[in-house]
């Protein structure tokens, strides 16, 4: 019971009463559509009014919070105590973007500004190609889409799988000589960065740039391994042990962020996200928005029996939301065992998938309404568009809308029939096709709604995330903040590798036949 | 009883005996890892050994399509007899890539190819702006992401979604005198098509072109639609109403792959997939592998109850497949109500989802890992790798190969004790810290891999897939081919856009109070 060290004892949560009262309140209660559930946060505002609800529902919810210790959890959280318990240390993200942060962050953030506006007055680097994977990846992606994405003056490129083509993409046609090398790795051992920058820095170098390394940047919370590698003291921003790499875009991998788009996008998004901080501090259990929104996810997963979660952004600029989130939950939430390491009996965090609206709706949309399963579905959406077309805007609004209340609504048999006959079908014929069109209905949704897309809106939207997936953690019993089923396959790629380069001799007995096969054959 | 006027009676899937033998056979069936089951169609090399597999499984699986009579869908499928049953026609897409198609099909197919062949003898249109939305989309976007990812004399720009960023992103930058606009829309009803072609054509007027419709293009099934909205004959190119939309990258919709990247490499397609289609017309039942692939993803589904499935392409060319796949299956399978209109009483298509390795490594591996869940994964890799670094190659390949056998052979309890007390750890700290480093492991998966990428393989690819699909469709008894959950969000849309823009007063009776209360507040 290591984890019961610092932590108080909890049971496993399928035995406790609080869990099956909740779970039995879930399965009773039902969407009232005429009774709005409408939250602010954080400039959001948030509308719960499609997820099943009941007196009794939020009762036994804060009852269950309560049982596991959620307040003492939270306090962890947001004062920076050893959280993530079985890699020993804090899950400090919101320091990264708080007001007025501790002291070694407040000078790196400074140190970062100061580089920025004398790259900027010296119009240096007309263009980035950014080197990271994953947390180290994702965020920048998501916020130079989401404010670049009509042109910059630098242009910024990206290069995160291994795939050789990944990098060839990201350089190509670009001046070595004007171009910066970002290369973020928290560990500074991730294979794909260290390999991609060894190409970028060939690159340079053939392309006759006398001193390549005076054209790279290094985000790394291990300075001596990125000095051993070839970089500058000056040329290293720092993270901590306690930045989980998917809670990393708050750090100095904004770099890429800040000089793509700006100091100011940085920080507008930090002063979102502490406002949704705050408003996870202090709100109270029932207008606490990631709380309320954490709980209908666990209704909608455990006590009705979805298997995944889709992500509708109805926003172009956005595209890159549905990858952000997909690590932030399935990596936070893909776990099936608790702190003290005993298997979790209940489901756990649901696949997570999506793409934005209305492309979507031309897509899968079919599966979200007629297939067997269904999925709940988060609706996000701009109430300002940013562009000067207000009918498409007007159209994206009403699809948002009609696509929700057609999950939730449904069409009925009868519906169906009436419109069959109306388009002049026989009765029988009528009565067969009509069966083919009915929507069952009654499928969960949240819609958020943000003013319009800016840093600030963006920030809180990422913060919400962030905290319902904390909470959700916290009722199952899981670490969010490990990711141990990334290490394993890391170290048989290295074996294979070796395999394949010659460098150790094939070990077909280590390997179960097919693999054998194929490292046989791709070993050539 | 209508659609049994065509077909044979079928029953309700789930009170056959044959269905009950297989999902026995299933549930009861191992996998195998050092028993192969390699599969060779249309140049394409599969290894299904990850899926569990037994003599009496391919016995009852061979016995339970007979009892789908599906020889006799196969046969009409393929001879374009009416198989979309509800819209009363056939789907053809195989004619579409026939070495020798019907009349029509090779004229329209001979008028591109001329079209083409001037364009680029002129160098005509050094800029293409593709505007289509779903099956008009995803299949050009694929093939040209795959094949000109590097750069083509001709810039291509897409726009799909009604967000008027989509557009505006597409538009940027470019000369609209030399730029051509290809609109394709089946129907020519897609609204996000029309509105988007009318400020792809206002911008050209704008920029003082003269004549707009010259720099257009349109592929329709409805050409005198395209002729009243302006488009002349010798301007449209024709799709047939037996194509359904996610099959229609065969079709004239590749109009802009093949000005994009050739048309060799839509020729090269055509092959691929007609390979694909001979060999599922004639493989015997247990080499062939659209219909193993299918049997295997129905017991994954049916028998050992997954509810997604993960797509891993390990190649950055190919990111447009899992969209594309994700409609290609979704759009398909999601139904619920069989082809006389009855429930299925078994769950149907699964959620399909997934993102190029090695980023989707550091974005949910984990959770197929580690999760209560887990998926099936299709790993999609390519022996040659099409570019100059080798080591990079070596290492792509390593990943796929080492992720796939960690899904499949897992990590004991004992083997990751051993490591943590060889790190150092203490016997309690080492027990505990390695019940959280457990893979549970017999995750099933598949290994596709193509010789390299060439138009040729990617068609196979697809052509698997479709079939794959189509197996699943007739097995389980719907039909693959219609999509009347799209139709609804639709209509629903239309009048919420007239109720935004005040063309008719807004409905709050005729909504929930969620939406009405929407409604209001973004009609303003």
């Amino acid at each position: 019971m290591i984890s019961a060290l610092s932590t108080p004892l909890m049971s496993a949560l399928d035995q406790t009463s609080e869990w099956e009262a909740f779970i039995k309140a879930g399965q009773s209660a039902s969407v009232h559509p005429n009774d709005l559930r409408l939250f602010d946060a954080a400039g959001l505002a948030l509308d719960f009014t499609g997820q099943v609800t009941s007196p009794l529902l939020i009762k036994s919810a804060e009852a269950l919070l309560s049982a596991r210790h959620f307040n003492l959890y939270r306090d962890k959280l947001l004062s920076g105590q050893s959280i993530n318990n079985t890699e020993e240390r804090a899950a400090w993200h919101t320091m990264l973007r708080a007001p007025a942060p501790v002291e070694a962050v407040a000078a790196e953030r400074q140190r970062m500004n100061e580089f920025i506006r004398k790259a900027d007055s010296e119009r240096r680097w007309r263009n980035i190609v950014h080197i990271g994977i994953g947390g180290s990846d994702w965020g920048v992606r998501l916020t130079v889409g989401a404010f670049g994405y009509a042109g910059m003056w630098r242009q910024v490129r990206f290069a995160a799988s291994i795939d050789g083509h990944a990098i060839e993409g990201a350089l190509a046609g670009l001046n070595p000589h004007d171009t910066l090398i970002v290369l973020a790795s928290k560990s500074f051992t991730t294979a794909e960065t260290l390999q991609n920058g060894r190409r970028a820095i060939e690159w340079q170098r053939n392309a006759g740039v006398e001193d390549p390394y005076e054209n790279l940047m290094v985000v790394t919370a291990c300075p001596d391994l990125a000095k051993a590698w070839g970089a500058r003291d000056s040329q290293i921003f720092r993270l901590w042990d306690w930045v989980g790499g998917r809670f990393s875009l708050w750090s100095s991998v904004g770099l890429t962020t800040a000089l793509a788009v700006g100091s100011d996008v940085v920080a507008g998004m930090h002063a979102g996200a502490a406002a949704m901080d705050m408003h996870f501090a202090s709100a109270p259990f029932e207008k606490n928005a990631p709380i309320q929104m954490a709980l209908a996810g666990i209704v909608n997963r455990n006590a009705l029996g979805y298997a995944s979660l889709n992500i509708a952004p109805y926003d172009f600029r956005l595209a890159n939301l549905v990858p952000y989130l997909q690590q932030l939950e399935m990596e936070s939430l893909g776990k099936s065992v608790d702190l003290d390491g005993d298997p979790v009996h209940v489901a756990t965090g649901p696949a997570v998938w999506g793409m934005p609206g209305t492309d979507a709706q031309h897509t899968f949309f079919q599966w979200l309404h007629q297939s067997s399963d269904g999925a709940p579905v988060d609706f996000i959406v701009c109430q300002e568009a940013g562009h000067h077309w207000p009918e498409h805007h007007r159209s994206l609004l009403a699809n948002c809308l009609a696509q929700r209340e057609a999950l939730l609504q449904g069409k009925s048999y009868e519906e169906a029939l009436k419109e069959c006959l109306a388009s002049g079908l026989p009765q029988e014929k009528a009565e067969w096709l009509a069966k083919h069109r009915v929507h069952p209905g009654g499928r969960p949704s949240n819609l958020i709604v943000l003013p319009k897309l800016t840093p600030y809106t963006l920030g809180a939207l990422l913060a919400l995330y962030e905290h319902k997936v904390f909470v959700q953690g916290v009722v199952w019993g899981i670490n969010p903040f490990d990711q141990w089923g990334v290490e394993y396959g890391k170290v048989l790629a290295q074996g294979i590798t070796e395999e394949l380069s010659g460098a150790k001799p094939k070990d077909a007995a280590g390997h179960d036949a097919s693999t054998a096969y194929w490292v046989e054959r791709f070993g050539g």
